[in-house]
């Protein structure tokens, strides 16, 4: 194949992922250039401070602060935005489809709030965007469901899209430790950040999810749509009963399609999954990607969700789809964030069936097991196991964990129940409850 | 987005793929339209026999037995072949090519047999060749090869690649039956055919792994070069020791690279995973491919390898990759079975170093252990676990099985101490081996 015109790339932003994706480029041209039929030429690298040191031997003459002169570069052919955050990316990913640049991100942040108005953007301009990058690391799962799974409709989505909260309940699970001090391993070991908020309370896995739901469904979903909770709050308590009812506590992010009548459950939140089941087998920092299909059935992606290279293996794949020019075509081929009539609406939560673990405190006398027996029932709710061990003795005096997993009730039926429960006498501290998979 | 014109297909071949990738086509037409960008309208069915009742409502106009028609027809453009085999297949593909069709195909056979002269063809004729259904069914691994880590250098993988073979070893392993019994289930179910010695001898598995090295590595290896054993001869004691030891036995796919020497190793045989492997909890009928790349790291792909629906599902995807004309430029981008510089050669099998399961039935005396203990030390062959339990009472006499796990060694070096092994008079029948997964 001989090769055509270079491939003009500019860097925005040279942080961790910037690192990785410029190693790539500056230490293995030629294969890069195999496989694109071009040579994918770093040009610039925009930075705030260019005095810091960074891990890649970038050139310092490409090293720039003025990320106008990228926008003015006419031989610049793509930008690659790793800054992260929304304002000031939002904006300059805004300047560059203007400019005519095709653009690369790995942001998730940004697409899950502001994707409409950035892919508008992006069509009005005849640009094309390749975010493979910003869900599931280097996992291929974007190119997966827009291409690979083309020929289905896509009936559920159940992911394990952070890599933070599943290293810290694999901790949690297999060294029996309390959260903190599993949250304490993963920022010494470089999984969490130093304020790991935006992982633990499931925001990061909600716009990973905001964006697979746009590309499997069509359906545009407000972020602030999504349940989700996250998993700061899981004692080591549960993850024991769980083990002892046959589960895994992982927290998911899944969406289920109903076909018959057009509407879409999703959430973010710690389920329970069967021991065996293939998501409950992702370990430490690793990311899957569970999807059903209407004619490929059951299928699963699984590897590194986040970290440099991971990352930046995602990001130069995006990169060689746009220099061949197939990234343009598969943009072109998606109605992503587009104002086309939407024909998914969204389920409202509490319609969403689901089974549930329920763990009470109560009081230790006869009578208290007949009562809470007696107003699931009331509401519908069918028992499947039970757990009531012996007393605790204690602070809390006679009091006993009753552990409940029911069938499937709506979700909001079961709120509804397990407020009632929580006004009862004998129960002596808020339940906690969790999802059960089926 | 404007629909362009109808991207026009026949079909050669209509038997259970076949009609599986006609119901796609008839039964979906707006989901497939809006994916594509144009409508795909299945205009010629190619059979053998129209009388022949087929499960999709393929409108009986279509259907016809004058392949030559498809090549006439100017219209048309793009056949899939289905048929199967590599005497017919091969010619009809090649005629295709030559009329100026691309072509997509589920044909591993021939794609292994004769991919070189087939995709010189294609590329003689400036036509594509689409064939993500050829390896793994329905999972999109062709495509995560060719696209989504292309960035990597790849370095390994390891590949359950026949439903067939995983269905029976599955049935050893969860219900203790013997292989015979398994493979008359599978039989039962459909997941074996009346013949099932493609399947159980390897060579299906070897055909994908020969699609995948020349992917992955852009080596053309020639199928006889591929070491394989299959699994008829597995019995269910080595199933039960290899649970004992921690393992469970998978027939496997693997390939590593060394990128220092460029040298390239590859078999197809039973192998031993540790239990909580990635790829030993993959059960029945699935197929999946963990893939190590120098970037993205461990990756896995999982789905069902075969069937109607999967297969089609796969076929599909590239009749969409084809009519948006992502699919072309993907061809192109490969260098696949053409002639250029080799630079990955085989590693001789015999140096290729592996761990190994041994099982020895030997004579119930003393000095025997220790005897052949010697042996294996004299050839630098290193014991990693042994086993051996009370004497068997029965026609054997005083005759013990004697299981022992080796840490690496070169796989000549195993094969020269085990035909030693076997010459001992201690040692009363064939000794059994098996490779064990790091």
């Amino acid at each position: 194949m001989s090769l055509a015109a270079d491939y003009n790339i500019a860097l925005v932003g040279c942080g961790t992922v910037g690192s990785g994706v410029a190693r790539l480029l500056l230490e293995h041209p030629e294969r890069l250039a195999s496989r694109a039929g071009r040579r994918l030429r770093l040009c610039r690298v925009v930075v705030r401070d260019p005095a810091k040191p960074r891990a890649a031997a970038v050139p310092p003459e490409l090293v720039t602060t003025d990320f106008e002169a990228v926008l003015r570069d006419p031989r610049i052919d793509v930008a690659v935005e790793v800054v992260g955050g929304t304002d000031w990316a939002r904006r300059a990913v805004l300047d560059l489809l203007a400019a005519g640049k095709d653009v690369v991100t790995a942001n998730k942040a940004l697409l899950a709030l502001h994707g409409a108005e950035v892919f508008a953007a992006a069509r009005r301009h005849g640009r094309a965007i390749g975010f493979e990058a910003s869900v599931g690391g280097g996992i291929p799962i974007i190119a997966a469901l827009t291409q690979g799974l083309a020929a289905n409709q896509i009936l559920s989505l159940q992911g394990i899209l952070n890599g933070t909260c599943n290293f810290i309940l694999t901790g949690m699970t297999e060294r029996g430790t309390s959260y903190a001090s599993a949250l304490a391993d993963a920022q010494r070991l470089g999984y969490a950040e130093a304020d790991p908020t935006l992982d633990v309370d499931g925001t990061d896995a909600a716009h990973k999810l905001a964006i697979l739901a746009q590309i499997a469904f069509g359906v545009a979903v407000p972020f602030a749509a999504i349940p989700r909770r996250g998993i700061a709050q899981i004692d080591q308590a549960d993850i024991r009963y769980a083990r002892e009812l046959g589960y895994t506590i992982k927290l998911l992010a899944e969406a289920w399609y109903d076909p018959n009548d057009g509407r879409l459950a999703l959430h973010v939140a710690p389920v329970m999954l069967r021991h065996l089941a293939p998501l409950a087998l992702v370990r430490d920092a690793y990311n899957a990607l569970f999807v059903v299909g209407d004619a490929v059935g059951s299928t699963l992606y699984y590897g590194r969700g986040a970290g440099q290279m991971p990352t930046a293996s995602a990001v130069v794949a995006d990169l060689i789809d746009l220099a061949i020019g197939r990234g343009q075509l598969t943009f072109r081929s998606l109605e992503l964030w587009s104002d086309q009539a939407q024909t998914v609406s969204l389920r409202p939560p509490g319609t969403v069936p689901s089974r549930f673990y329920l763990r009470l405190l109560v009081e230790d006398r006869p009578g208290v097991l007949a009562e809470i027996a007696r107003i699931l029932a009331h509401h519908q709710i069918s028992i499947s196991s039970v757990i009531q061990h012996e007393a605790v003795d204690g602070p809390d005096g006679d009091v006993v964990p009753l552990v409940i997993l029911t069938h499937q009730a709506p979700t909001g039926n079961f709120l509804a129940t397990l407020a009632e429960l929580n006004g009862l006498s004998c129960v002596t501290a808020p339940s906690v409850y969790y999802h059960v998979a089926d």
